[in-house]
C-alpha cells in the first residue's frame, strides 16, 4: 500500500512550518515552491536598503528539509489544483494528494491600478529587493550627475506609499542610508538634503499598532527628517513622481508599500475569494466541504474569535503551518476529531531605525533603544540557519559601529530613469 | 586657473588603483565607470558557485575613494573618446582631461562564435555570476524532476570551456557543490554522479604554470571526480551541449572559461587593436603619438622584456595603474623624463578546491594544503575593505567546517532550461 500524499503549495512561513513539523509522519510530504528558497520577509526591506545580502535572509528549502527522509521538494509554478481528482496541476506534471495544504502567500496590489506596478515597484521576492536596492542607489548616482536642480531634487525624493511596517522600516531605511553610508561619498550632490516621503491612507502610521507607538514611530520618522503624510492618498502614480490629492511630488523613485493580494489561488481552487484575493476557511482551516484540503497563511480569510479575519503576519502563518500538521498528525493516527485554530500572539515589532522600534506584547509595549534590541534579537533568532544568524550578526554589528552599508551594489538590467 | 584634470576609465584592479595613488595630487581625478562598485574578480567563481555573495567581493567605488577630496566618481558608459579635443564622451555628456588612464578590462571571447555566448556564458560581472548560479542550481533541480535518465544525465553534465585558473576553480566548485553541499538534499538523484567535464584546448591545464604543478592540478580534478580533456576543441555549443570534435557532450550547462577579448578601446580611440582587442602601448604605457593617454590592464597590449606581451592579470593591471599615477605625479610637478613599466612579480595562484591549490612564487614553487592556506590567505588581504574580508573569512571558516555552501539561491528571470 502506498502512503498517503501529503501536498504543501508554497515554501513561506506557513507551508514551511506545516512541512518541517510533519517530519517523521507516516506519509510522503511533498513541497511544491516556484522558488528554491525560504524567505525571511521581515527583513527584505534590508537587502532592498543595501544593509544585508539576499543569502543572508534566505535559505534553499532543501536544505531545512535534508534531514526529512519522507519530504522531497519540487521546485515548479502551480497552474491550478483538480480537487475532484485530488491532483496539484503544474505546467509540467500532475501530483497526486490525500491531503493538501495551500501556503502561496500574497504579493502586491495596486487596488487596480495594475500600470503603477512598473513605476512603483512592491517588496515581496529577493529580485524586488535587489532591483529596489538598484533603483534607489542608481537614483543617486543619477542625481550627482543631474543637469538641472529641478532633475536632481526629482532623483533625491523617495516616496514610500503605504506606513505598515514595510513603509516605515523602508521609509527610516532610506533616511538613514541617505543620511548615514552615502553621507561623504558623493561631490556635486549633498545626500542630507534627500527627502523621503511617508504617505498613507489612513489617519495614523502602523495600522494595527496602539496609538501611543504610532504617535512615537511618526515622531521619530519626522527627527530622522521623513515627512510623514497621513490621511493622503495616492490618485496616480507615473515615471514622474506621485500626486496626493491635488499636489504632484516628483520622486524618480516611489515603492509599494501598500496593499497585499493573495496568490490566485481563488482561480486554483474554483473558489470564490474576498476583495484582497483569500479563500474563506473553516476553524479547522479547511475549505468548506473539502476537509482534506486547507489554506493558511496571506491565502486564507480565516476568522478570530471576535469575527474579524487574522492579520497577514508571519507568525499567524507559522502557528497555522503547525496546527495544521497536528491536525494532520492526528488523523494519520485515526483521530478524526474537529480541531479549531488558536493564534498565540507573541507580540508584534516594527523597527524604525538605528537603536529605534516599537513592540507590542500583550499589554506591554515598548519603543526606542530597549525595543530595538528586542527586535534585533527576535529576528537575529527566528531566521532559520544558524549561518544566516551568525551572518546577520556581524554585519548588523558592524553597521551599527559604522554606520556603514555593505550591500551597495547597483545590479541587474541597466534601468536608466528618466532624467528630465 | 583650473586644475589639470585627469580621467579614468575603469574601476577595475587598474583603473583604481591609480585612482588611490593619486590621491592628493594638485589635479582633478574622475572615474568613470558603468557600475558602481569595483569588482574583486578573482573571487568571482565562488559567488557563480554559491560559496559567497555578491557583496562580499564587491565594493562601491565611491566608498573607496571617499577621503579623496580630489576624486570624484560619475557611473556612466563611455562611447567614445576624442583624442583631438581632448574629451572623454558619453550617453549624455563630454568629460575633458588632460590626462587619460583608459582601463575597461576585457569580457568574454567566443572567437567569432557569438552565437554561442547565450548557451556558454561567460563569468565576468556579478550579474554573469548570479546568473550562472541560478543555471548551476536549477539544472539540479530540474533533474530531481526529469522525466527520463536521458535528461536527467544531460541536467547533471557540468561543461566548462577553458582550463585557465577560472575554469579549474569552476570544476573543482562545482563537484564540491554537488557532491558535498547538495549531497543529502535531493530524493530523485544522487548529486554524485554529477558529471563535470573540463575542455581544454591546449596540452595542458593552467597555461602559463610549471608543467608540475600543471600536471599536479589535473591529477587533483581527477581525483575530485572531474573529466580533465586536453588538446581537445570546441567545435560547437548549442542548448543541447557541446561537440567536441567528434564526439557531442549532452550537457545543459556550459560556461566559457576561455578567451577573453578587451572592451571596444580601439573603436573608442580609433586606433588598430591585435586580435584580442587590445591596443599597443609604449613602454610607459602611452599611446604612440598621445604621451597624455595611457592604456593599462587587460586592453593593453604592452611587451615584457622578452617580446611577449604582459598576461592579464589582475597583478599587472594594478602594477600599471600605479605606474601611471607615479608617471603623472612626476609630470604634474614638472618632471617630464621618462619612465618604463616593470612588472614586478609578486606570484601567481590557482585554487582547485577545498585544501587544494597551486600558487607559484619565482623558483619557489606550492601545491596541495599549504598552497591553498597561501590562497586564502592572499585573498582574503587582497580584498579591497575590511568588512568585506571579515565576512569572507567567517563563511570560509563556515563552509570548511561544514562543506555547507550559504548563498544557494536562484535568482532572476526564469530560465526554463530545455528539458527533452
Amino acid at each position: 500500500m502506498t502512503k498517503p500524499q501529503i501536498v504543501i503549495i508554497g515554501a513561506g512561513f506557513g507551508g514551511l512550518a506545516a512541512a518541517i513539523d510533519l517530519r517523521g509522519v507516516d506519509a510522503d510530504v511533498t513541497v511544491i515552491d516556484k522558488r528554491n528558497h525560504h524567505l525571511f520577509q521581515p527583513l527584505l526591506y534590508q537587502v532592498a536598503t543595501a544593509g544585508l545580502s539576499p543569502a543572508d535572509i534566505a535559505v534553499p528549502v532543501r536544505s531545512v528539509l535534508r534531514g526529512h527522509p519522507n519530504a522531497r521538494v519540487l521546485m515548479d509554478e502551480v497552474t491550478a489544483v483538480d480537487l475532484t481528482g485530488r491532483q496539484v496541476i503544474t505546467a509540467t506534471r500532475r501530483v497526486p494528494y490525500d491531503y493538501l495544504i495551500v501556503a502561496p502567500g500574497a504579493g502586491a496590489s495596486y487596488f487596480g491600478h495594475d500600470t503603477w506596478a512598473g513605476h512603483a515597484p512592491g517588496l515581496k521576492s529577493i529580485d524586488d529587493a535587489t532591483a529596489i536596492r538598484s533603483r534607489i542607489l542608481a537614483a543617486f548616482e543619477q542625481a550627482e550627475m543631474a543637469a538641472s536642480e529641478t532633475d536632481r531634487a526629482r532623483l533625491m525624493t523617495f516616496v514610500l506609499v503605504g506606513a505598515g511596517p514595510t513603509g516605515v522600516e523602508m521609509a527610516g531605511a532610506i533616511a538613514e542610508l541617505a543620511k548615514r553610508a552615502l553621507a561623504r561619498d558623493f561631490r556635486a550632490i549633498d545626500p542630507n538634503a534627500t527627502r523621503v516621503v511617508l504617505v498613507e491612507g489612513g489617519p495614523a502610521v502602523l495600522p494595527g499598532f496602539p496609538g501611543g507607538l504610532a504617535a512615537y514611530t511618526k515622531r521619530s520618522l519626522e527627527r530622522m527628517g521623513v515627512e510623514v503624510r497621513c490621511d493622503t492618498s495616492v490618485t496616480e502614480v507615473t515615471a514622474d513622481g506621485v500626486t496626493v490629492g491635488e499636489t504632484d511630488i516628483p520622486a524618480a523613485t516611489v515603492i509599494w508599500c501598500a496593499g497585499v493580494r493573495a496568490v490566485d489561488v481563488g482561480g486554483w481552487l474554483g473558489v470564490e475569494t474576498e476583495r484582497q484575493g483569500r479563500v474563506a476557511v473553516g476553524a479547522d482551516l479547511s475549505l468548506p466541504s473539502q476537509p482534506n484540503v486547507f489554506v493558511i497563511g496571506d491565502a486564507a480569510h480565516a476568522e478570530m474569535p471576535d469575527g474579524k479575519p487574522f492579520p497577514g503576519l508571519a507568525s499567524v502563518a507559522k502557528q497555522q503551518g503547525q496546527f495544521v500538521a497536528r491536525l494532520l498528525r492526528a488523523r494519520l493516527g485515526g483521530d478524526t476529531g474537529s480541531l479549531s485554530f488558536r493564534y498565540r500572539d507573541l507580540g508584534t515589532l516594527a523597527t524604525i531605525g538605528r537603536s529605534s522600534a516599537v513592540a507590542v506584547f500583550g499589554r506591554v509595549m515598548l519603543r526606542g533603544w530597549l525595543a530595538w534590541v528586542v527586535w534585533s534579537l527576535a529576528h537575529i533568532y527566528l531566521l532559520i540557519s544558524f549561518r544566516n544568524r551568525l551572518l546577520v550578526f556581524v554585519q548588523w554589528v558592524w553597521a551599527y559601529l559604522t554606520f556603514g552599508r555593505g550591500a551597495r551594489l547597483i545590479t541587474g538590467p541597466t534601468q536608466k530613469q528618466r532624467t528630465g
